[in-house]
This record gives structure tokens, sequence and C-alpha cells, in this order.
């Protein structure tokens, strides 16, 4: 039983600002990456669920930067979820610069789901969450 | 005396994700951009800074996402700067959907500076920014 | 008649890469933005195209890098139709700096339709783009 | 000896656009890393030129555009370096679909070095460059 879902990336020269090291927007981009691979072990497939008409949207990101990721880099991005309510769910996540661990990015992400356009629940998808965090909870 | 910044934009289709909507990380793209263009009128140069060993950075970030930008939409963002500590100052922005004046995104950005690669205090730019959040707030 | 499109937009900071200039590839998102915004005025909306299963992709892109864009440059994006075939279509474009008149970017996209994914005519679209080229080259 | 460079890589789903496929400007991204990656192997480190005022840029990009990458492909980047004349080198890429190896993209990218911002000669860079397709070409 996962608890947690690790991914291992790599910053990319392009995605450097004038300051030389990773632009405040793409961290956002790798949390998204790692949260759709996260969820896609679970069953749920983001291209797949927009073609049913499902799509999760963020609907809330807290992101602290702690330290910057410059080129060559490489990180872990660590996502736990944390929560499942009837409409929200939401994502501990952190970035982790490898190998010397230095935390560069702690977030929070709620996210909802649309059904058509409008908020609704995704039966299927509603379910593979709670499945999955009843078992990551109780089995330690 | 200007207390708020506003700039105009437009949602470009490149920026929308496979869901047709504007993708979360880009509208980061947009509160930066505004940001950048507020400061610039206070006399502070993103990129100049950063030539002469003065950078910027996002701290903090909190977003909420109201309402999706998509294909054509016209948009406002709205900066105020609220807060200029001795090491941090914060901005408020909106992103306000023209013409149906819908909030899309309501953020709380708090940034600091790093000279030289460390924390520490850019005295040109500290004191342009405490000018104008002084003036702002005596003049109404 | 217009026979030529011209667009006029700004660097944005967040577009720069390390060397402090724009990115390679940010040059094709201008490029793109500008085709959408012409064919717009010829009636041909991107996103609604999309949701009736009819996609315009590129299938060749040509880029000369003349000179380079950086922070706070205005520039103006020129779009030609040059050809119209019964499955392809070729724009001529240019990235022109302001006020220096400097040529930065000169491409040839080529581009076709697929619809429903797989390589098709869009009459609609054909024809409006047929139409646009004859009457741009009877009148000068 | 490597004669030819192979990165692999992932479509990340926020490099989708409302097509559901990955935008035309993300494949020079893809490009653009796998080069970085090739040349530091050669012992280049772009960022590390770019702060001893050397900075490769491209000048001219072809790209055909064979066939679409979607949600969760993964698909190799293949990259040889086939010229290098004294101010100008060539990538000859392709970037191949896994499992079943169609031919997405083809690519032909010129690039040149600018030292402290004029065109120029990177002594190293170039013997780098040079040794390599020395070795490649005398050693199948």
């Amino acid at each position: 039983m996962i608890s947690m879902h690790e991914l291992e990336m790599e910053v990319r020269d392009y995605e450097l600002d004038i300051q030389g090291i990773v632009n405040n927007a793409v961290y956002q981009n790798y949390l998204e990456h790692a949260r759709h691979k996260f969820i896609l072990i679970l069953g749920i497939d983001f291209a797949e669920l927009h073609e049913n008409g499902v799509d999760p949207v963020v609907v809330r990101a807290e992101i602290d930067y702690r330290s910057s990721l410059t080129s060559r880099n490489r990180f872990i991005v660590r996502s736990r979820l944390t929560a499942v309510g009837k409409l929200r769910f939401v994502f501990d996540q952190e970035i982790v610069r490898i190998p010397d661990n230095i935390v560069c990015v702690e977030a929070k992400i709620t996210a909802t789901t649309l059904v058509n356009g409008r908020p609704g629940v995704s039966i299927a998808m509603h379910q593979a969450l709670e499945r999955f965090l009843a078992g990551s909870e109780t089995k330690p």
C-alpha cells in the first residue's frame, strides 16, 4: 500500500528564467504532473476523464517557495492525498532536491471536480480516492 | 497617485490545456507579468535588477481559482501592493474577466529580495516600494 | 481588404530564459497566437473548430532566428497567407522589433487540417482561406 | 564512442493543448532539452557557458511534424551532431514514440555561438564538438 507518491524529475534549461532559476509557475507544472502520475496509479486517467466530461480542477493553491532549483538539478516530487470530502480533495506536496534533500517547495493543493462544466461528483473517481485514502490510513 | 495597477490582457490559445481552459500555472505567468509592469511604473526594472545582483523572488503564493478563462477571453489583472516590511512585500492581485467582471482568480503573493543570491535588502527598490505605499495610503 | 495581418505584442519576463533573451520555443507561441488572431478575422475560430472535430495542425515550420528579443521589447508579428492548396496552407510570418524595425524572426509555417483526427478538408475553413487569398491577390 | 544521443521522455498533461495533443512549441522544448543533455556528455554545460559569456543560440529550425504525441505517450529524442563549421553547428533530431516507433517529429537545428552577445567562437566548445564529430565519423 503506498501512502505517498514519489516522482523523480530533473530541471530542464528552458524552465529557467533570466534569474537562472526555475520560474515560479513551472513548479506548478511539476506539481500537476506528479499529481496526474499519482492518480493514474489509482486508476484515474486525467485525459480519459476529460473525454467523459469529468474535469478535476484546482480551486486553491498554497505554495511556499523555500529554495530554488537551477540547471541540472534533480529532484523528487512527493505527493500525499490528505483529505477527500464530498466535493473537494486535498494534496500535500513537496519538491525536494537530490541529493542534499533540501526542501525547495511545499504546497497544499485543493481540487474539485467539474462534471460537464459544473461542480459535480464523479462517483468512480471519488471512490478511487476514498478507497486509497482509507487504505493508506489504516495501514501504516 | 495610483493605488492599484491594472493590466488588460487576453487569453492565447497555446495557454489552454486539454480541458479547453487556461492551465493553472499560466495564471501565475499572468500575475507575474502584471507585477513586473506594476513595479516598472515605480521605476523598478526586473531585468535590470538582476544584472545588478538583485533578484526579487516569490516566497509564498496563495491562489484561489474561482472561475476559468477560456479561448478569446479578455481580462484585467488588478495588482495592489498591500504591505512592505523590512524583508518582505505583499501583493494582492485578482484576475477579472471582461466584460462580465467575473473574478476568475484571487491571489496573495509574498516576495522577498535576494542580493547576490542571499536574502538581503535592495535599498533603492525598498524605498521605491515604501514611497509608493505611503503615497497610496495617504491619498485615497 | 487586408493582405497582411499585424499584431503588436510585448515580451513578458517569464518568456526569457537564463540567457536573458526570449526562448526559441516562445517565438512559436507568438507566431501561433498571431495566426489564430489572423484567421479569426476571416471568421475561423480555432477553439470552435476543435469542438466541431476540425483541427488545423502545423506540419512544417521553418524558422530563422535573426536577432533576439529581450525584456520590455515590443514587437509586431506580421502574418501573410501565401498559399492555399487542397490539403495545405502556408503562412509567411515575421517578428519585427519596435521601434527599430529589426527583423528578429522569419518563419514559414505550413499547416493542414485534421477532421476527426485524420487528414481531411474543412470546407468552411478552406473556402474562407481561399476567399481571403483571392481577395488579397486581386486587390493590391 | 557514441554517434547518436538518445533521451527517453514522457508527455506531461500540461504540455497538451485544447486539441488534446502536445503543442507545437513544446516539441522545441523537448529538442532543446535533448541537445543540452547531449552536449553535457561532451563536457559542454549550457548554464555554465552563459556565466562565462558564451551563449549558444539557434539560428534556424526546420521542424517536420509527422504525427502527434498525446497524454501518457513515452518517446525518445534522438540527436545527431551532423556538421561543425567555424561558426555554425547542425543537429539532426527526431522524436520517436514508444513502443510503436512512429516518427512524430524530424528536425534540423542550426546553432551558432555568441560571445559576450556578439557572433564569436568559443574555442573550448568548438573543439569539444569537433573532437566528438571526428570520433563519431571514424568509428562506426
